[in-house]
């Protein structure tokens, strides 16, 4: 009575064994500056839940498998925005975008087949490919340039027999790199000339920077037929406990294979639909709003963040994340230490040691994620307390 | 670019091919009864959308990964009116119990792995099965003993060296079947004497009728080692849109399995967790309720049924569905032939041919199941429908 290989190969969640230190940390007394955490400090519009009280089913019945229909026709209108035409039977509805994800994997991937993905990448990526049966094959990329991914060379070096999938995040987690266009259309080129889908993980679309537009695989129109969106409402509305994602693809036996899985698991939940829609219809100056305040807040954390002597960063164009290159070791030591044993005033600070969002053995160890979540504030202190416990730290 | 293998060898739902036929019924200006549906007619307890209402919280954001801390307890308490006592740390909110029966079908399986499962079945545990890369090995059972499955030597043929689990719904889909408890421990010792799970899906509990008590794997100590229940709201509440399951088990690997997926999608619905854990509170008296009503719709459907000649069926114990045998020899074509050919005072009616709830080919082609979801005087009409059509079947 042994647990699934596949299973058995995946491993715990890399955040969760700092969580004994947070709590100590809170414990005696400390105040804990948290930059590790993929929710926004936004609050969710009120459209969502009026929606839902407004709504006045008596029984709260079954969705279409597909979803509901004010659902996708919402989505359908807010794609047609960025010159996005998708079909009704082009968008399946899910559980988050997590399960837009598993689906797609299951249906790309049989034991052993691969999928390549940049790294770092988010880490739940591993999980999904795995309890598929496939493998990732990571396409390493440094934080010296930037992270970015867009080689030719570099992903033909990854191909082989059993290579399905893309599979990359736009703009990046955690790494904020926004792919340009011409970038778009070299991975577009290789995933033709390879015979890849595309795999698109495109929940925060709209969190690009510095006046640039949004960047979308669904506005490559000659891979339309082995392009797949995943979106969300998580991040872009604030709704991570919605779990209301959609998977949007012209591929019709892509779309046939998610449905099978979507009509297994009846549907994505009614009401969550029902105010996911609401949130859909949101005009875009609601995007403007939430997007110069996570600008600023990326210019300011990129500020402090360059005061660290021997830090390596790039100003990230997009996301709500930065990742940095610390002169230290081992940043998980550090990260530990700097819960346990220092503070300045009373307060310290928690980030994502970066090496499990690598799948390669030993890269990213001194790396580090900040999710720049918090108000400007609360964020350069943050960051301040990163100088200040390296400083120690160097000094132990 | 092909998909995997898994996915294509997943049949699309038996039930939606149907869909057309039903549709050109109602535009031709039948009336159609549906008795094919698994959604209770019956109002979500207010209970529900009041706790989400007056929740007030701003911002959606994520629930822990195995459930809210109010679900979970409550849960707990509710297992605890049943005498069956589960730690925090075995319960697993899911979104739905098909994602419950996803996550403990992919710790159970590798590609090529088995699980027995009595026929007729819930057609989606195909789905589910064979997106882990496992497969189906049917117990078969028969209209004329009842569906009853219990069968120590039957079990014993069937295993063999990938053989991992037992899954089957207790009370039973399609076939209303609820285990005694003498039942419950041959399987229980099959198990471990052949070192299986028992994947028990109990979402029906409550449903189980002439005085009998609620019959639960749980309730069995000396197996809990190998033993995983999976709940859910959707049946038992009439919250089928909810997607709020659970699973439960004393097996800490299964539940670190579990949990491994469970973090990599984030976590299940927010709100309707929320409005979940206020029913779950609910008193016993609610369920005395619902039991009686379906009591008397399954001695009306029983009591209509058994003046058709030539019907083959058993007064189902629990749940809302009778799987019953028709005289004819193919039930689909029959009902085509119903919804396209006959109306009695301009009304016809849908049920669901029971040849997909079967693994083994050609099995089950003059069965149907009905779900009596229906008010007792639409239900008689319905099965009275069903007698006078096959009555004009004969004479065509």
């Amino acid at each position: 009575m042994r647990l699934s290989k596949k299973i058995s190969g995946i491993k715990p969640s890399p955040i969760r064994k700092f969580f004994k230190y947070t709590e100590a940390a809170k414990k005696a007394g400390k105040k804990v500056y948290f930059l590790n955490i993929g929710q926004p400090d936004v609050r969710t519009p009120p459209a969502f839940i009026e929606a839902i009280a407004n709504d006045g089913r008596e029984t709260v019945e079954y969705a279409p498998s597909a979803g509901i229909p004010s659902m996708i026709t919402a989505v359908q209108d807010y794609y047609r925005r960025y010159g996005m035409e998708y079909a009704y039977e082009d968008i399946v509805v899910t559980c988050g975008g997590s399960e837009a994800l598993r689906f797609i994997i299951d249906c790309v991937c049989d034991d052993g087949d691969e999928v390549i993905v940049p790294e770092p990448f988010y880490t739940n990526y591993d999980a999904f490919v795995r309890a598929s049966g496939g493998v990732i094959v990571p396409l390493t990329t440094t934080p010296e340039n930037g992270y970015r991914y867009a080689d030719r060379d570099a992903i033909a070096r990854l191909v082989g027999p059993r290579t399905k999938a893309m599979l990359l995040t736009n703009p990046g987690n955690p790494t904020g790199v926004v792919l340009t266009r011409g970038e778009m259309e070299t991975i577009g080129q290789a995933a033709r000339d390879f015979g890849l889908f595309v795999i698109s993980d495109e929940v925060y679309r709209e969190f690009v920077y510095d006046g640039n537009a949004v960047s979308s695989f669904g506005q490559l129109g000659d891979i339309e037929d082995r392009t797949v969106i995943v979106d969300s409402v998580s991040k872009r509305f604030s709704a991570c406990g919605a779990r209301v994602g959609v998977a949007l693809s012209k591929n019709r036996d892509l779309i046939g294979g998610m449905m099978k899985l979507a009509q297994s698991r009846l549907c994505a939940p009614t009401f969550d639909q029902i105010g996911s829609a609401a949130l859909y219809r949101l005009g875009p100056e609601y995007f403007d709003g939430i997007r110069a305040e996570f600008e600023r807040r990326r210019d300011a954390a990129y500020e402090e963040l360059r005061k660290i002597d021997g830090i390596v960063c790039v100003k990230p164009p997009g996301a709500f994340y930065i990742t940095a290159k610390l002169p230290v070791d081992d940043a998980e030591d550090f990260l530990i230490w700097l819960l346990e044993n220092f503070d300045d005033a009373g307060e310290t600070v928690m980030f994502t040691p970066a090496e499990g969002f690598y799948a390669t053995p030993g890269l990213g160890r001194s790396e580090i994620r900040i999710a720049y979540v918090l108000n400007e504030r609360d964020l350069r202190r943050a960051i301040e307390l990163i100088r200040l416990a390296l400083a120690a730290w160097n000094k132990r």
